[in-house]
């Protein structure tokens, strides 16, 4: 694929990518993409919202038996990024991820280009040393002084998962070949506000759902710094003496919160961490890093990961090979194939330096709190509590409701609100913010703030439009 | 980032990515990668081998406080490409993946650049329903004819552990909840030639390892079509039969075989699989997509693989959404956050049309076929035994040791013998291909034909390379 023609006007206007892969015998295409794509400039929307049944329409989905002209697949390239939601849009507020982070991008074209999957040294040799150089920084980040081990994961759920399986082997190695059954109910403590992966890792793991609260033997405490939704911290240094008394494994879940660590102003929220047994931590969420990039980190110095987790199979892990086979880390991982996401943290650190990141954390949480003073100073908004961290929850009470006393009927009127603003900023495509209950809780608006790119017009903007879209209600 | 400057020539020499972000308001790069990395060029090595120790020193690879110049990350992307293993080169042989599919590999630059992920329609549009319409496609060519339901995975590891959950949880849904404590010992049946996951998954969902081969009660039956090492197939429909009458789970773990089924020709290996109740298929293997890429399938149409995986996240999965919620797949997966890799298949089967993703796997069997004839023609070579897909597993008996008779003495010498010349493959890096033993069998080749770009003269290079290099032993 090569660039059909140099256009330096179409790509002052967005995101150009040109590929040309001639060596590729027999096959030569010309194929010019994204080109037209200029998501990021303001004026335009961040969603162009169609609903299922008309975007089956409109995009001809169906595979068959003969191919496409080149032109036809530009055409659909195009069409696919035109539907997509604009994640990288200032005004993209839906996740706990946002923005584009130019160095990580490279990275993963990279990554994408020279396609490669972890498992032995010789496969993947530069990476297997990076993920190594990224994982000691992180766990030097924090605080284990004696040092660990770690490996990046498809996502913080799988590295919540990984924790909950070594805090179990650790309790009981021989479970991992006899399985649960001779085992005693086992149990795992956490908060209401923990992430719904653990409730998932238990249940695939033969543990059950039920016993993720309360119950009989328990193995595991899993602390979470920075929760989904409010963005609270538990107190680690009050849990690791408790867990340290009982001698159970603490983990930390700090998915979204860990970004914290790279912030002397902020670090404070995980303290205690450095006596914890793992933790997960998200690089993809508040640093930036391109999707998916997530590391779990454990303190252990006895390769239980590997205990853990391996097969030993032999097609990959021949121990007579001619170099150190401790670089061979597949099987430290659950899965085989893995893609190498710390290369992604790697070259922004990198690029960028500790101080760097650290600036965009504390930028990102001086926004936080711009846009919370905002919420408190204008009439019909109402957090639902102080943000501790980048997670601003709060109510719109559009002007007719102002008036009723709090109690089940405002509750109710309220509830309807939220939804109908996301339906209406939806079908705008102005921004996106997600809503939801919680508890008995009507729905509210919970926004997020993570993105360097992101200034505090957009923040008005956001305020502004909520009151634009939902004060006829 | 946008090209530093046009370089056709340049770009006639191997993949170059230029991309221009300028709407990233504050940062403007200028970027120019890969340029160099003309990999697919033969005269160039498959690696450039350097032991952990040298490509430590090489790399620099320490993350500092201060960040580092453009063309220092410039220069730290060149060395990344340099001694990563070129995976797309015509002579790598060493995993169950090969060459560069471009048309994948523009959808996976999409994917990166419009950093999506998969849980609700809201944020997905587009790619939820692309999986959809590759997860009917590949349902409609497996067969089921009903219609069924699935996901895809980072990794076919991931996808036979969903297999084993779903089967479980068919079984019995209550230990979801409650755990395996109550349950009685349960037991999968597998072959020993399946893959490596099947344990890891048994180990992770607290069934135990040693319940895979033999016990109690079995709830699931894993069938491999495909196996990993020979590519030899279970034979789908009489397991079928056996599984219908004791009503049990059968799963086809189609990892590496699943491409047979776009062939006419080869899909009789997996007769019967219109029968079976799931499959894990990875189009990234045979069919080419770029990394990862991995379907599970499962013929069932209740909703089991939501109902098994759900956790109805409030903040994700709201019920008062403005458009239909069955388009949010998330609760699917036991992932949250997981990207859109039906993309990368949908755009090379659109661009390519079923017929030629049909001659594509024709083509590698053929291939493969003529490496087998060359194999048995050639003095010094010997087949483990006949393929019966694209996995060749052969010796290379050196001169010295073609006289010693079958026995201790031969066996013992041979063992030595991949492993050095695998020693100097790498060093010379010349070409990749696996080595290992199997049971009581010395090490030998494992080889594995997938690309279209692999030509008859790269096959017969390999065969004169391993005598050349190993000659002298
Ligand atoms: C606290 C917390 N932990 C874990 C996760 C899961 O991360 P992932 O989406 O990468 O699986 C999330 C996702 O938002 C989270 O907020
Ligand atoms: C038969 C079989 N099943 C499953 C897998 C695992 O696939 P992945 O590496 O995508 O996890 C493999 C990998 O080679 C395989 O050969």
């Amino acid at each position: 694929m090569s660039a059909a023609s140099g256009d330096p006007q179409g790509s002052q206007q967005g995101l150009t990518i040109r590929v040309s892969i001639p060596g590729l015998r027999g096959v030569r295409l010309t194929r010019r993409i994204l080109s037209s794509s200029s998501w990021f400039l303001v004026f335009q929307q961040v969603c162009e919202w169609r609903s299922p049944e008309q975007l089956k329409e409109l995009l001809d989905l169906e595979l068959k038996d003969e191919g496409e002209s080149e032109s036809k697949i530009l055409q659909r390239c195009r069409e696919a990024i035109r539907y997509s939601v604009k994640t990288s849009h200032p005004r993209f507020f839906n996740q706990l991820f946002a923005g584009l982070e130019p160095y990580s991008t490279v990275a993963s074209f990279i990554i994408e280009s020279i396609k490669t999957s972890l498992y032995t040294y010789e496969v993947a040799p530069v990476f297997t040393l990076m993920e190594n150089a990224v994982l000691r920084k992180m766990i030097e980040t924090i605080g284990w002084e004696e040092g660990g081990d770690g490996i990046f994961n498809p996502g913080g759920s799988m590295s919540n998962m990984y924790a909950m399986n070594l805090a179990r082997y650790r309790y009981c190695p021989d479970w991992k070949e006899v399985g649960l059954y001779s085992a005693p109910r086992l149990v795992v403590f956490t908060s209401q506000e923990s992430h719904y992966s653990i409730s998932k890792a238990a249940a695939l793991m033969g543990l059950g759902t039920k016993n993720v609260y309360m119950g009989a033997v328990p193995f595991m405490v899993n602390a979470t710094a920075g929760t989904t939704v409010f963005g609270a911290f538990d107190p680690i240094e009050e849990i690791a003496s408790v867990c340290e008394k009982h001698n159970l494994w603490l983990h930390v879940d700090a998915c979204w919160g860990g970004a914290a660590l790279m912030s002397k102003k902020h670090k404070h929220l995980l303290k205690g961490i450095h006596r914890v047994h793992s933790v997960s931590w998200n690089p993809h969420k508040m640093l930036m890093a391109s999707l998916q990039c997530s590391a779990f980190l454990v303190r252990d110095k006895t390769s239980l990961l590997q205990r853990c987790h391996s097969a030993r199979a032999s097609y990959l892990f021949q121990q007579d090979k001619f170099y150190d086979v401790s670089y061979d880390t597949g099987d430290k991982s659950v899965q085989c194939s893995r893609k190498p996401d710390a290369f992604k943290l790697w070259l922004m650190w990198k690029a960028l330096g500790s101080r760097e990141l650290e600036q965009r954390v504390d930028r990102a949480l001086a926004m936080a709190r711009y846009l919370t003073q905002e919420i408190k100073k204008r009439d019909g908004f109402q957090l639902l509590m102080e943000p501790e961290f980048a997670n601003m929850c709060f109510w719109y009470i559009p002007p007719s409701l102002r008036k009723l006393p709090e109690g089940p009927e405002l509750w109710t009127k309220l509830h309807a609100v939220a939804p109908v603003i996301k339906e209406r900023m939806m079908k705008t495509g102005s921004m996106m913010i997600g809503y939801q209950t919680h508890g008995d809780k009507p729905n509210f608006f919970r926004m997020v703030v993570i993105s360097p790119q992101v200034s505090r017009q957009d923040l008005d903007f956001v305020l502004e439009e909520i009151h634009h879209l939902g004060q006829d209600l």
